[in-house]
């Protein structure tokens, strides 16, 4: 049994593990319960939710679990939706299209922000946790969650991102880690400015605040839970880990993709939705690199170039799809969720009795 | 007292502590001996020294210290002397040259490699540690090396490079991450593709080779060597941490320079040298960073810009100097080398006490 420390006492779990919110597929109710089940806590990724959806996958998760669980959401952001630049990346994408087998690209679909009435939703459903990405939530809107007992994590990437998000009454820090996969969760900033590793990220922000930080980026074993903890953190969020699990809902040539990658393999990209992300290189990344300066702000880019990815996965081919994914892929297993938890919190215990009675430590 | 482990005991020194060999001044025989004479392991970073130079730090460092020390060497590599683009750069350069009150951009100098020669020193002298970056040594040479009882490090950014040196007769690997400063390491592949956070390139490299490994990149404290260890390293390697020690030989201005710095300042930059590299944001990263095509190789770049990085630190501003630097400058500190490496040893000690008896850990 672990004891509690003030991260998992916040959360009310057991074990300081955190799967990562993904949104678009692979965070299915069955992975999210799992984790929960398992005594870490499962996040739903409902950026892209609208509100049916969230309603349903929460009314699954809760059906699934008793244990707490957490949804995230994305904090919208300003964007540019300049339609010289989206008739400009309408016709590169174009034979991309085609080759999809899609005859040509819809009118660009109008992009709902349903932020609010998600919020809405996770209260008159009684969420245990809400975490935030790519933005900070109002001082008032943390205040009222946290009246209502929601307990709420925001995600930064850099120093000031942490101090801002503490300020504005946020229980819990994510800091991510260059090495994570999928979108950066920068807000405040440039993504490209952004980028500092795991290592050296956790302990300058467990420096700056007084909340309780949990380290994302590139941990895929109980040796990188163990180093978060060494670093000042007291919890870890897996995405990359957890994403090649029975339950997730990812796709299987995107699970494969992953499970046959080298660390040498990912890379930082805005070419799928416009907001830069780590994924798996493949012909996409490497062909639309070129047109950097031409892609749309997210969410623009995300949902022009939505119809290619699910129509490149429904054909079986991974040239188009978004392979997000972390830089620690040689490490990924495929396992059940429970499996792969409780293997986490083996080694984890396995590498800290090590740590102690090994000749690495001071004999006393 | 600290036991030995499998890199401890090879290099015959008792704490897993290397110091970074930082070639061009910040590696002066004080700080190496003081490091070596405090139980760790002090490294010269001799590539650009020439033979008598070399000579004399090396005898230098013997005077100073009976214990175990390294000496880095550049492994050299093909680069092009393109006239075009010296031609090119010295036209870009010129401005600043005549700010920095150089009158004009003396003749390139010839690239004089003192590679075999410096190997030939370092077993007249019977170094008893080399290091090499910027490449792998000739299987030979690491067995002639090997036979005179040298033990030898070797630099490595990815697996690839971990596995090719263990197959050329490497005893040791320093696994360098992305937050490391100063010069990337990579030699199969180009830098911009070798990019790797320290937390996920430890594990993926010590999973993959049978040698030990040291961590380097973003480590400054307690913490990052404690996680270091949780991560399947043996040892650690510090660069900037020990960059701001009074005994370092590096400027008053970049030891300001980064003891005033935040995580966000550093960037990744071939602007000085032709080679990428991490270093502080300042005006030449800035301005130059548009001429970046037009750069010629290292070490054709690293010998044009020598005199201006030289002016500009002779009047007194960082302006054109190369500050490199590890992206944990928030932790860095003005220390003697001793004073920081005891510091170092007791905050690991305390970490991995912590992390055995406080709440994360299972209470059996």
């Amino acid at each position: 049994m672990w004891y509690e420390n003030p991260l998992t006492s916040k959360l009310g779990i057991k074990y300081p593990v955190i799967q990562a919110p993904m949104a678009g597929g692979p965070t299915t109710p069955q992975l999210v319960a799992a984790i929960s089940n398992g005594g870490g806590l499962g996040s739903l990724g409902a950026g892209y939710s609208d509100p049916p959806a969230l309603r349903k996958s929460i009314e699954s998760i809760q059906k699934l679990t008793k244990n707490p669980f957490a949804v995230n959401l994305f904090v919208p952001g300003k964007y540019s939706t300049d339609p010289e630049k989206i008739k400009k990346i309408t016709e590169i994408l174009k034979p991309y299209f085609r080759e999809a087998g899609l005859d040509e690209i819809k009118e660009v679909r109008p992009l709902i922000e349903h932020y609010e009435q998600q919020l809405q939703l996770l209260m008159e459903y009684r969420v245990p946790v809400i975490s935030f990405t790519f933005g900070a939530p109002e001082k008032e809107t943390v205040r009222s969650l946290k009246c209502s007992g929601v307990v709420t994590i925001g995600t930064a990437t850099t120093v000031d991102e942490a101090m801002d998000l503490e300020s504005r009454g946020i229980d819990i820090i994510v800091a991510q880690g260059f090495e994570a996969g999928g979108h950066r969760g920068t807000y405040l900033g440039s993504p490209e400015d952004n980028l500092v590793g795991t290592i050296s990220l956790v302990p300058q922000v467990a420096d700056s605040v007084d909340i309780p930080v949990a380290a994302a980026g590139g941990i895929m074993d109980g040796r990188g839970i163990a180093a978060a903890l060494s670093l000042g953190a007291y919890g870890v969020q897996l995405g990359t880990a957890f994403l090649t699990c029975t339950e997730s809902g990812a796709h299987e040539l995107h699970k494969k993709a992953i499970l046959n990658s080298t660390e040498k393999d990912t890379v930082l990209t805005k070419v799928f939705s416009g907001k830069l992300a780590r994924g798996l290189k493949n012909r996409f990344t490497e062909e639309m690199e070129r047109y950097e300066s031409y892609i749309p702000d997210y969410p623009v880019q995300n949902s022009i170039t939505r119809d290619l990815r699910k129509a490149s996965a429904a054909k079986g081919k991974t040239d188009f799809m978004s392979l997000w994914s972390g830089q620690g892929v040689r490490m990924s297993r495929s396992l059940t969720a429970a499996e792969l938890l409780h293997s986490l919190i083996t080694e984890t215990e396995t590498v800290i009795r090590k740590l102690t009675d090994n000749p690495l430590n001071p004999s006393g």
